[in-house]
């Protein structure tokens, strides 16, 4: 499973949404994976010039059934609650052996949106833990893989030659690829991903509604922690709706195992348990640690950026 | 107030405590007021022979009564609820006229601290909003401050000619100045910087502690946001202990508002209020881009950080 091919077994990739994550596959098949023809397709027209002029794909096609047209790989990388939709609107022009795989934050949810659209095709559900805060056609960049995780989520009944092909094709644009099943990822995702933004987005909120410190302050202050939390929280928020929506079982589950330790931290504050603080604070820096050593994160302070 | 003076009014300044404050300031002291002399000290011998070898201070004592002797302004970098001890083991050495200043994260509870063993001294509580995950005498740097707010909380007593004296050192290493009471400082900080440490010190526990995910998966798959959280979380436990004991209530009150949003967010998720939260996740936006507009992030996607 570790040889990255030159060639992956695809000739032609069809990538339907062509924002921060669409975008960044195109470009990064242009550059490793340059015998695959790609085209693209954005329900968005202004997005679709900007896909042209940028060059995200070989051929940005002017509708979705003509997009997806000798595929024989279709990416689906719209937000989760979109997934349905668009893959109804390619659904005429597909092959009957194209693979369609996506790019979702949820899997559950997505597989079965997919799948409900596309009973007779084979649905190899994706997520590549890779992204930043951007979006839309100018957010995507071909490095943006690098040395991340894609998990697959293929259903029981997949054939491995073509999990091996799709693998294949996301070690070639530089991840790593890892199978799981999909109810397993959604626990995974809701607790390093989904909920870090759901109290992001919340505590730039309070922050903007409180009445005793002004916004000025807020912002000026930033630096003593809070900016982090912002660059989250300027995720696009179509795409964060649909997580917390398609997601919803597993983000309140995690969610109320963080507010039973925030609860226990603040009882800790209040009784003035110093040695609970101390020791809770300290066993922290051990996560960070590792993940720095596994190439997750830059080990540069303040994660090297300028001030 | 606004003019940077080329040689700040002291001729020699104290740093107690060699850590990435005490450090920074040293640093920066020795690059941009090269006319001032330096001595410092830490009650920790590896670490004042760690700021010898680095030249953090032109002087390392041996003691902290020798460190502050001659000096006009000494500075304490120690966790906020070690100022009292520390000024008490300077007290001996220090001149009467010497400015008393700090670089604590809480004001009201570190000005008390030090008015009570220092009862004779003009003290002029300070806080740099300036910081990394970093700690100890190999993490300052001379360019900490650039650009960062230093905020000064004078008492209502306090002489306007000594308080500008110490704005000007701090505007003569980078830092720009602003001055406000104790207990607003404290409420501002809360949110901006105490609230976010405690809600990331949390979420990583909470991570650790998950029985469905293993560590392993939660460090793989960090790039997904949690790995933002971690910096932070990776802080000084001691002085984050400090700080919380130490700003108790402002913290239990920015803790109590933002519980609040949570669970109405958590409320939005269970009720599948897709609007609700696109709203909100839509507004936090507009505080990111007036941070970066003012120069307290860099508009880098990731933070410019590398993969």
């Amino acid at each position: 499973m570790s040889d990255v091919p030159l060639q992956p077994p695809f000739q032609k990739v069809a990538i339907i949404g062509l924002g921060l994550l669409g975008g960044s596959i195109g470009l990064a098949l242009r550059d490793h994976a340059p015998g695959i023809a790609t085209t693209g397709y954005d329900r968005d027209p202004a997005t679709r010039v900007r896909a042209a002029e940028r060059g995200l794909v070989g051929t940005v096609a002017e509708d979705a059934v003509k997009a997806v047209q000798d595929a024989d790989l279709v990416i689906f990388c719209v937000p989760p609650l979109a997934m349905g939709a668009a893959a109804a609107e390619c659904a005429p022009g597909l092959r009957a052996d194209a693979l369609i795989s996506d790019v979702g934050s949820s899997k559950v949810a997505v597989a079965k949106a997919l799948g409900e659209v596309l009973p007779h095709h084979t649905i190899i559900p994706a997520h590549p833990v890779a992204g930043t805060e951007n979006s839309g056609p100018d957010a995507g960049f071909a490095s943006l893989f690098q040395g991340r995780w894609c998990i697959l989520t293929p259903p029981e009944s997949a054939d491995p030659a073509r999990v091996e092909a799709l693998s294949a094709l996301w070690r070639a644009i530089g991840a790593k690829v890892e199978v799981m099943n999909a109810a397993h990822h959604d626990l995974v995702l809701a607790i390093t991903s989904h909920l870090p933004h759901l109290i992001a987005y919340t505590i730039v909120g309070t922050a903007d509604d409180l009445q005793e410190v002004t916004q000025s302050e807020v912002i000026k202050y930033s630096a003593g922690g809070f900016r982090d939390f912002t660059r989250i929280a300027a995720s696009d928020p179509t795409m964060w709706r649909d997580v917390f929506l398609s997601n919803r079982d597993a983000v309140l589950a995690m969610l109320q195992v963080f507010t039973e330790d925030l609860t226990e931290l603040q009882k800790a504050i209040r009784l003035g348990d110093g040695d609970k603080l101390f020791d809770h604070f300290t066993r922290t820096r051990a996560i960070r640690r590792s993940i720095i050593e596994q190439g997750q994160d830059t080990a540069a302070a303040n994660f090297g950026r300028q001030g």
